[in-house]
């Protein structure tokens, strides 16, 4: 393995996720706008972002957990979504619905991300990439919806 | 927006991928390996992996391209999967074969990475978040499959 422990990579946020009462929307950083190019054909969007409560030394090693759905059984991490994980990044697949290339911003219909959380990187849904036609689950998640809800995910209250 | 150009952040691998003439295999540090218990119950996992050969000042500023699909048209980096962007961090939906815990070792049908890159994260696959059941696309994009293929998607030859 060419990797070691020691390894480390350098991300930075292209922009940050800004929450009002009236919208959610992805705002991007001047020099990352040129990226939206094109972005608006695609429905949805892929956001990466950096859950920075969790850049921790304590989060970013914890490995194992009790997901708040199957409190019985303790799991790691890579087999949930949790946002701590050595590297706290997050992921959600949000519905778009304008794009203003020029102010660079995206209002989403939704994420489960806070009001200036940082976005690392914006990838369209490519249903050939992203799309499975079959996934088995664990038994304490097949009763889960097969599908991205249509009102996305958002913040748990 | 709290974000700013200046900020960074550290990311770090958590293990690499080993490809052989029989089977490839994410390998994962020791640290890390403990984070596995129970991803065994789910058949598919996202694999967030660092594009180390485009981590080099001008790929991370090419904020738009010419993709071989839509030659064309140019097309700004979020509006692709191109490895190269703000940051290389790419992302691949990979079918698991086998798990090997305690050596942290996945046996995965396909990833479109070469042999020693570097993995970032591991997120099991679940429906609810990560599969949409409907999604528009550019023209340029409408007669590509729907799904993720079952040979999975692997490095362009």
């Amino acid at each position: 393995m060419n990797s070691t422990t020691t390894d480390r990579y350098q991300v930075c946020p292209i922009g940050a996720v800004q929450r009002t009462e009236s919208d959610i929307k992805l705002a991007l950083l001047p020099p990352f706008r040129p990226g939206l190019l094109q972005l608006r054909h695609f429905s949805h969007v892929i956001v990466l972002w950096w859950a920075s409560q969790f850049d921790t030394e304590t989060d970013r090693n914890r490995l194992q957990t009790t997901p708040p759905y199957a409190q019985e059984r303790v799991t790691g991490v890579f087999a949930t979504r949790a946002p701590f994980r050595p590297n706290p990044i997050a992921l959600t697949t949000c519905q778009m619905l304008q794009i203003d290339e020029e102010q660079g911003l995206i209002t989403v219909h939704n994420i489960d991300a806070y009001d200036g959380t940082p976005i690392l990187d914006l990838k369209a849904y490519f249903p050939v990439s992203d799309r499975l036609k079959e996934a088995h689950l664990p038994p304490w998640l097949v009763d889960w919806p097969e599908w991205i809800p249509d009102e996305g995910l958002g913040i748990r209250s």
